[in-house]
């Protein structure tokens, strides 16, 4: 574990579930990808964690902001960001959100269907507008595809549409899923921009902006993904490949890349139960659970590295639940987890890379339970 | 709708979304319960709305309380009823929370495991038990059958054990899980109740509570469901059936069935999309979603009935949609809405029986869209 959470832990002893996150870590991860993508502007998806500090931290090292919501785009001016540094990213917007965020210096908004292209030009005229486009997901663990995005095909006329409206057709954006472990659906992606940049310079529309979304893996431990690097070489290489000297600008918007590896969850165990009744396993039941912050394991899709401390006997097999009367709240039991044979209530289990998509997801008190507590240092 | 929160609405026009909760109509279902299920006592299960109001609403009604946590007690004990009226019906209790609810009075404890027999025997001597046993869930919506319960043969063996360490073993619970239609599920679970009187009776134990649980069903429109009342007619012949002369003390835990039918969730639509990426359908994306409030529409296991303001047209089918940039943000696509053919942004649709489990299950601020707002009026 991270040498600065674990003393924070040994000194703090905080009380069980709790979230702490590193953030020289979170500075460290930004410069790290700004330097292996020196092509493109990082507009930190605060979806992942918008927690002011964060926010602040990342504000002080450069980055950029993509917000989903008013209250996401509060969180950035609130930290001094920039508006022109905010892009509006969620292509479902009320028309009051709109108009609110064009009022607060909002330049950038998405857009994927003529029915937000009216909304933004009734509510922002003048705006500069991208359009999401659909691309194949396959190799995400939490697939996108269907929700957001038109067709490439719609692409072009949606902007024409947003032209003639009165609003600034700026470019395009794709998203390939949320922890993508395959550089090839970006290249996908940019292939499709070079193509539909072509068609919109014959629509006479000039565009000048890819945002090639986030979606960019985290080692959770128990699978095969590829180096950071490496995948931002391939997808720079594919941009200078398909947009050769006419080169855009390219933005990017990593969430669970920036903060996830920042983050280690502090949780204890209630109960263990040997259940005999059906299958036989052993139930770990701890005290944070879906309904806490770990919504990201429902399915399994993200299975995170579980220690126990204090106990080197041999394992077993587990199954491993939330603490609620909820039978959705069970993290894992179709792969099972090895854990310390002796494992007892009161062991305390860290979860770590909890640092994205966990404090914000936590119910605001199923069952009576709190949502997460969060310590940023 | 119900009359009563029709008025309010055009009175208040209150922001939306938001969960507003007829009391008069919760003091009337609770009445209703009451009156078909006379052999019973009603202990309303906190976690399905846990909001002041409504505990204050029952608590004069004369309901007792089954509680999942320390907070689902403090707002009962803060609604003034007494501590003897409160089960801490949880299975997977933390140590130090058995010994606060201990010391405030708390009696009746929920075990299904020996780990947490000993816990109890820990930190709350003399407590009573029941022991909860795990049944078929069949025909429930939301199955619980795994993660509680111990299997029946477990059962006497438990209620020994705590004997033993000094708790009083007082009878049995189980589960049919949540919106189950079969009331032959019940009474499976009474029958085995039964049994295990006799077999805890050769023991040297003697038993005088059984506790039937929840998940009475609410009718949300699209499902056959059994009337309340043949229901509970049909258990509670079981119960005369299998325990003749000596019937115990029955418990029920309706929560859905109590305040599910006295909510209505007022939202807006935020975009409509003719989707022709892959599946060529229209999207109706509302401001809540499965992050604000509606997580049970997860697998589409709850299908609530949605109706349109001042919309009279055709309908088309729609997939409909949450408000966040998250593609499991997603209420029904796998079998379509019929939605008026020009409904648009703005327009108010209003989510029928949402008066259960849908406001604490809300996020603190995924995506940063606010909890639900919430009336009692």
């Amino acid at each position: 574990m991270n040498a600065k959470i674990e003393q924070f832990f040994a000194r703090e002893n905080p009380p069980t579930p709790c979230l702490v996150v590193d953030l020289d870590q979170v500075a460290g991860n930004y410069a790290q990808m700004k330097t292996m993508a020196t092509w493109a502007d990082i507009f930190y998806a605060v979806k992942a964690n918008p927690a002011p500090q964060l926010i602040g931290c990342l504000a002080a090292a450069g980055s950029s902001f993509d917000a989903a919501s008013p209250a996401e785009i509060e969180a950035c001016l609130a930290a001094g960001v920039d508006p022109t540094r905010i892009s509006f990213g969620n292509t479902v917007k009320k028309a009051k959100d709109i108009m609110w965020a064009a009022a607060r210096g909002i330049e950038l908004f998405a857009v994927d269907s003529e029915g937000e292209v009216d909304k933004l030009a009734a509510n922002a005229p003048g705006a500069r507008v991208f359009c999401r486009i659909a691309v194949a997901n396959d190799g995400a663990r939490w697939p996108l595809s269907r929700k957001f995005g038109c067709g490439p095909d719609e692409a072009i006329p949606l902007l024409e549409r947003a032209k003639h409206a009165g609003l600034r057709p700026a470019g395009l954006s794709f998203h390939v899923g949320s922890q993508q472990t395959e550089a090839q659906r970006w290249c996908e992606g940019v292939n499709w921009c070079a193509a539909l940049f072509d068609r919109a310079r014959r629509a006479g529309i000039e565009l000048d902006l890819v945002n090639i979304g986030g979606g960019f893996p985290v080692h959770y431990g128990d699978e095969q993904i590829p180096g950071m690097a490496s995948m931002l070489e391939t997808i720079g290489r594919a941009m200078l490949e398909m947009f050769g000297d006419a080169q855009p600008r390219v933005l990017m918007e990593p969430g669970r890349a920036i903060v996830g590896s920042a983050g280690v969850i502090r949780s204890e165990v209630v109960l263990v139960a040997d259940r005999t009744y059906g299958l036989a396993q052993r139930w770990v039941y701890l005290d944070v659970g879906r309904y806490g912050g770990l919504a990201e394991t429902e399915g399994e899709a993200i299975r995170y590295r579980l220690e126990v401390a204090g106990r080197k006997g041999p394992m077993k097999p587990s199954v491993v639940a939330g603490p609620t009367c909820d039978s959705h709240d069970v993290l894992y039991e179709n792969i099972l987890y090895d854990l310390p044979a002796d494992i007892a209530p009161g062991d305390i289990v860290t979860l770590s890379d909890t640092g994205a998509y966990t404090t914000t997801y936590a119910s605001v008190g199923f069952n009576g339970f709190a949502p997460l507590e969060e310590y940023y240092i």
